[in-house]
């Protein structure tokens, strides 16, 4: 059944952690799990200080070129009547602490996580970059009601 | 770092749950998690029982169209340092039980999970269908050396 209104709201606020997918230039999905927050009406995905694979991003590379994201939250566990997942559609932008909002994001990713505030990880590597996710669109499915 | 290949193999063969990422026909990424079994080296993932939220389901139409899919098997926890990821690059196709391969793939799925074997979730929704997965590429990441 959809997921109720409530619930996309309080998860976008709260879940921790989402999947990320991108298309690249030669148009195959690409996927990466991120960690985001909610701040201005947007949601907000640092380049952080966890360690990376290396070269430019492929996902600030494919936002470059193809805006369309896709964003995944959802919850897996052995009894399937305790499933759900919310799927965001959004508009990614590749955006600076000097963008509208940033600065509210970059505070709101240290709130949500404490290994920011606590410096334990870096919220940016290099030179501070955010991916701006404006929302198209949220729904999901639940197998029941949430508790 | 990178994620050791016999931890790539394990993953791929133990592991529950993916989020299956594909292109839209009008060139979007959708992504929804998914169930999978490794068997007869491809990856196969049933559509199932569980209820779904109606319609030709839009990765069986986006498969149709463009073939390149993303799976992403992860782990998310509050501590950063067990983190990974393991992307798998594929190019799917859609099939039914007659498929080659497929007897297998639906006997790899009954022993994966056990709700399938004891009919709590039915295998297949309707004709048996199935995704087939060829593996093109498999990496990952790793904060750390996994346990």
């Amino acid at each position: 059944m959809e997921l109720e209104r409530d619930a996309i709201e309080r998860l976008l606020d709260d879940w921790p952690v989402a999947r990320l997918s991108t298309v690249s230039p030669s148009g195959a999905p690409e996927a990466v799990p991120v960690v985001f927050a909610r701040s201005g009406g947007a949601l907000w995905s640092p380049i952080d200080g966890k360690p990376k694979r290396g070269g430019e991003l492929a996902r600030l590379r494919n936002v470059r070129a193809e805006p369309r994201v896709c964003l995944l939250l959802d919850h897996y566990e052995d009894d399937w009547s305790l499933l759900w997942w919310l799927r965001v559609d959004g508009r990614a932008s590749v955006v600076g602490l000097d963008a509208a909002g940033a600065a509210g994001a970059a505070a709101a990713l240290r709130a949500k996580y404490p290994r920011y505030a606590e410096g334990v990880t870096a919220l940016f590597s290099g030179p501070p970059t955010l991916l701006r996710i404006e929302v198209v669109r949220a729904f999901g499915w639940r197998a029941r009601v949430l508790g």
